[in-house]
């Protein structure tokens, strides 16, 4: 139920029944590759085109979770899932694979934690037994509809960030053993106005600090109730301007509690500039990284702010900058 | 709450507190021209581009919602919007607009109806006191989009329909006077292998003949409980087929109690070929005209059952056919 203006209180503690990510070759090499339960050998999943793979991942992410929490898809209620692509296609056309009544959303790369409090809510008020949450992106879909196709090998600047192959999902259940889903804050869209869309990160963190500010309001708590508070992908660049934004507000968030999805996900090797994005950034790194150590015990309590960039290639074009938005989904073990 | 699979049943019957729908000047040669609350001479709105003439349509029909309820934005909990603009960027920039916490949502042309069943979701289970949803789309920016844009004059089939420049809005609240959202259908997505994008009427019919016999099934009714029955926008063609589909289902839908959005909005001298679409087509038609009907006590108990095409043009290029999704709501006076 509605706590304070934006949050959400789930008083039945909906809970994470099973939760699956899936990652390419790229993310193979990376730090967390170990917390996927799937990773491809080929970035084309032996599909004939990049936007066909990316529907796999998302459908192959379902099917594993669904595995996993021991249900059958036609025990589901609701598919809530978006991703970046243009009117969500691969989300679409996995729910057309899943088969269960289906609700599009979007949020860029908010989408994670905006399916998951929205699964949470319908789960905790009874309009939903089982809910599946997903997303997906794919890195070579990314490019080639944002910016360029990837065989033309253009160059980016520092600030650029590295769109994530993979694809997260989550069962979410009224009863069962698994972390719990406690609360949520929905975002307001924050526009600071940048307009480069080479510097997401820079753009996002005033909407992830926007909506942990207004989620310690609401809750009425402070940093020191989560073990760990994970946004979602403001890369090393965002990440430093959030720390300076919650100094400027006077919220105190200690530096060993704050963390970023895309900053953990790849190796120091790997060159992806100011790190990790897209919506299977939080999706994977939450659903396969955080919660294994959640579950494991070594945290009691999360937040995970996934962050969006709502702009179009054709927004930017007609001269808009780039309004973004954070959605915060809280989960204990 | 839940009931049966995939329906919800508001026990505290959220109200409409108020409605809003905004038009074009084609709309305003239309049948329902006094329906609208405004009605734009130019189809540019004054913008300089059709992009953010529809986006100013959105904003103008959420103020006027606003406004009408009497209440202040920031009584707004949360503001649900979608449309057919790549990366739902109508509905994400008068989010930053509306200033108020943004769940962006896409079903295509189901937007409507799916944006208002969360919005009642979220007030009948306690998570919002006001919720906003709203859509949007604009004749020039969907040509431009899918197809081609208006200035080359392009001909079409006589299946294809007509996108509806306009936008609407509606408040929804638990308490007040007005209409009252009692129960809603989320739909599965049907891909009955059509793939012509000049004949989303065809392609759509089947997805909203399984979403009103799901929505019977789970609330163990029949047509007989609505006074009229109002699908998307299937236009001539898909209505004709839906009425086949019926017939073929054994489902009785008495044929004066079933009509269309996509067959009500424009004049027979309007050549709109097979009919009405876009978002704006069920979200204007409901949100003015046949709200305006059920207040007048002309009906008791209506449902609308808006209906999206979820293909873009990419998946169209890649020889995937349609994936149609309906989603239903039940509104009494």
């Amino acid at each position: 139920m509605l706590q304070g203006h934006q949050s959400w209180i789930f008083r039945n503690k909906p809970v994470i029944l099973s939760s699956a990510a899936v990652g390419g070759p790229f993310e193979a090499q990376g730090n967390l590759a170990d917390d996927f339960d799937l990773l491809y050998g080929d970035i084309w999943l032996e599909q004939d085109s990049f936007e066909k793979a990316e529907k796999k991942m998302l459908e192959d992410a379902c099917d594993t979770a669904i595995k996993k929490a021991d249900i059958q898809k036609g025990d589901i209620n609701f598919f809530l899932a978006g991703d970046l692509m243009n009117q969500i296609i691969s989300s679409s056309f996995s729910a057309r694979t899943v088969g269960v009544p289906y609700l599009g959303i979007f949020g860029a790369c908010s989408t994670s934690m905006e399916g998951l409090a929205l699964a949470a809510q319908l789960v905790d008020s009874g309009a939903a037994k089982y809910a599946l949450a997903g997303t997906c992106s794919h890195n070579c879909t990314a490019e080639k509809q944002f910016r360029y196709p990837t065989e033309y090998g253009s160059q980016k600047p520092p600030t650029a960030q590295w769109t994530v192959t993979g694809a997260g999902a989550a069962v979410v259940a009224s009863s069962g053993n698994g972390p719990r889903v406690v609360s949520a804050t929905v975002g307001r869209v924050i526009d600071m106005g940048i307009s480069d869309p080479f510097n997401m990160g820079a753009a996002m963190a005033p909407a992830a600090v926007d909506t942990i500010q207004a989620h310690f309001r609401d809750l009425q708590i402070t940093a020191d109730h989560y073990d760990i508070i994970a946004t979602g992908d403001l890369g090393q660049v965002g990440h430093a301007i959030a720390k300076d934004l919650f100094k400027k507000h006077g919220i105190d968030v200690p530096e060993n509690k704050l963390t970023d999805c895309g900053l953990l996900i790849y190796s120091k090797d790997q060159e992806v500039m100011s790190g990790a994005s897209g919506c299977a950034c939080c999706a994977t790194v939450t659903y396969g990284h955080l919660l294994r150590r959640l579950r494991a015990g070594e945290w009691k309590r999360m937040l995970i702010v996934a962050t969006g960039a709502l702009l179009s290639p054709l927004s930017y074009q007609q001269n808009e900058s780039i309004p973004c938005v954070a959605h915060a989904v809280a989960i204990e073990q």
